[in-house]
């Protein structure tokens, strides 16, 4: 199960590599290959992902730094870690589902519904159905039938002790996404929503809240039922983490921000994703202690959340749907928070900050282009959080081609 | 989870009743309904039934009494129970699969796929397909997507603590198969195949056996694995009743078997299926011990196993395919065995046997058309036994409309 068998993703523990300053700006560091070793990553970024828009942005960050194809993959001496959300994973029909993880394996792996931006493409619903015509609970929740199988192999590796990292890399071996997906932690820590209200059944489907007879008083339901049965609509008061007090960052999360060049906060929801993954004690601090600048990027644009309902949890945490108010949300580096730079999109950056960065509390903005039409659009905006970071920008294509002239 | 919330399947400790000969035959037993009381089950047969072939026999049982519809079973008094083979149960890919349960299930609710004889109608297969694609073992076990749901509802209630025989009473809720179907143990009871030589990956399937250097000796494999995967066409020295020794039969199934006006044994695999009912430890006391008559139905029909492969199973363990031979193997209730009666095929039978019961070595054995072609002539071969047995017939249709001319 070691991720290094390949030889070609890095070492666990590669050693410390110091700044090298050039041409007036911080440079991506090198790890320098050991004499008579396989080389080492050479260009670390580390991105915290939510589902979908975490997926995409990988697609992006994965186009830049030339590790779309499975061939350059073996020759590059970049590497990408994706800290994903697992607020979202759930027991459903008694097999886990992780829906984070699987949205980025599958978008990275070629095998998502494109339309649907979850879940596999040509998805049969035939045990969902069945499950229905068997009245079994939550009625509410669609396993795909092909999805199942992911799901099934995950359970059972679960089960048969593996850590949620370690079945992840299993999976992962059919997908080859190019990038490695690290679940933030292998504890349970999952998302329930406080709300109010609601139908009868609401809290019922998954037993993890309501039942009661006061179904108009204040109670907690696992974020998929919110989400998916209730769409969001359900007025929400707040979030709560689920086991978070017990639940720690892996070993290769602390490892992948502690060695990246760069992390990148991806634009995926700022409460149920990057906050869930924030909720894991120790992520903070990591964040907070790691020599990579840390970019983030707004999910809100001119003033919305670009997919659908993020704007309910903004409203549930009193934090406004404004691409600013996102970033002191999550608090400059320089004081207690996480940030050193912050991109917007195009109008909603502060006065200035269309041309050059403009500081705002600590935190660095600029403004840039940020819709993720396709993978070369979201590779432009990672190459514009790394000139926020002040860092050199890779030119894509496999092997380094780096502005600093830098080659292999 | 009470069988007995309908009121209509009678009661589950129903008084003892007495004979009642009639006609210079012993008459179908009635069970007396307490004054003021619903009636209870007043004709209760016990078939012991493995998949394809207890399935059909079943469909012929439920025709012969009448109960193929839903709202004649209401008011029906009598009441089949088949007690059900679990030798064949497997864990695969995390799920708890339970091949006849599932099978009887699914044909008597009407949802088989009927040229198969196992799984469902319309069928697809895209979970499995998804496991190939991740390698996932076994490869050589296709769990269909709509089975799936059936087992995944299994696995959760097995995992919550149900008993197989409160899973399985939940899950025909959704079938209505007009059947109680009984797994004859809610332990595990594999049955595991001995067997020498096989290829390399022979014993690697499900972990149950194998794996070793020397893949050319002795090992035992799950029943699964010789079946489906080498089609029984691995040479087989015995069969293993992994867990016997620890199983008992249900309260229900010795109560099915001790209440019964008559026990049937279905034209089951008489080794794998029938066989595997009887090395659970107490249910052969039980059936020498019941009141009931025990009539058995030949598998093998002119010197042939109709079923493919079950030829296999008796040379196995060194019985004769042959309809007497088989009747040989299971004994006479009269001496150390079970049975008080055979019904073999036509020509199957000793001399004499076609025009009247002929003693075989204390079992009555007679001659009737066997084939399960459709449920009217399986019930005609009930018929059959009813009549081997000594028993009036019930005639056909809703309600109590015996011989004897007994009316509710």
């Amino acid at each position: 199960m070691s991720w290094d068998t390949s030889g070609r993703c890095g070492s666990r523990k590669p050693p410390y590599s110091a700044l090298s300053p050039a041409a007036g700006r911080t440079r991506l560091r090198r790890h320098p290959a050991p004499a008579g070793s396989l080389p080492l990553a050479l260009v670390r970024i580390c991105v915290l992902a939510g589902g979908v828009g975490g997926a995409r942005f990988l697609l992006g960050a994965r186009r830049l730094l030339g590790l779309d194809e499975e061939a350059a993959r073996a020759d590059s001496p970049h590497q990408i870690d994706a800290v994903v959300n697992v607020g979202d994973d759930a027991w459903m029909h008694g097999v886990r589902i992780c829906p984070d993880l699987d949205t980025c394996m599958y978008t990275l792996g070629g095998g998502i519904d494109p339309d649907r931006g979850w879940g596999h493409a040509g998805e049969t619903w035939n045990a969902r159905d069945e499950l229905a015509a068997y009245g079994a609970q939550p009625d509410w929740f669609g396993l795909g039938d092909k999805d199942l199988a992911t799901h099934l192999i995950r359970t059972q590796m679960l089960g048969a002790g593996y850590r949620l990292t370690d079945v992840t890399e299993a999976l992962c071996v059919r997908w080859s996404p190019g990038v490695r997906l690290l679940p933030v932690t292998d504890d349970r820590c999952e998302t329930h929503v406080v709300v109010t209200g609601g139908d009868d059944a609401a809290g019922r489907g998954d037993g993890t809240g309501g039942g009661d007879a006061d179904a108009a008083g204040p109670r907690a339901i696992h974020f998929q039922e919110w989400w998916v049965k209730h769409k969001a609509q359900l007025p929400a008061s707040g979030f709560v983490h689920v086991g978070a007090e017990q639940a720690t960052p892996t070993a290769e999360v602390l490892e992948a921000i502690e060695m990246a060049d760069l992390v990148v906060v991806a634009p995926s929801n700022p409460v149920v994703s990057v906050g869930a993954i924030l909720a894991v004690p120790g992520v903070r601090a990591a964040l907070r202690g790691t020599s990579a600048p840390v970019i983030g990027v707004s999910p809100v644009i001119g003033g919305a959340v670009l997919r659908g309902m993020g704007d309910a949890c903004l409203d549930a945490i009193g934090v406004e749907t404004d691409a600013l108010a996102v970033a002191r949300h999550f608090g400059a580096r320089s004081g207690t928070g996480l940030l050193d730079g912050w991109l917007v999109a195009p109008g909603d950056g502060p006065t200035g900050a269309d041309t050059a960065p403009v500081d705002e509390g600590g935190i660095k903005v600029t403004e840039a282009p940020l819709l993720m039409t396709d993978p070369d659009a979201t590779a432009d905006m990672l190459t514009a959080a790394i000139r926020l970071a002040g860092l050199d920008v890779p030119t894509r294509g496999p092997g380094i081609t780096g502005a600093t002239g830098g080659a292999r």
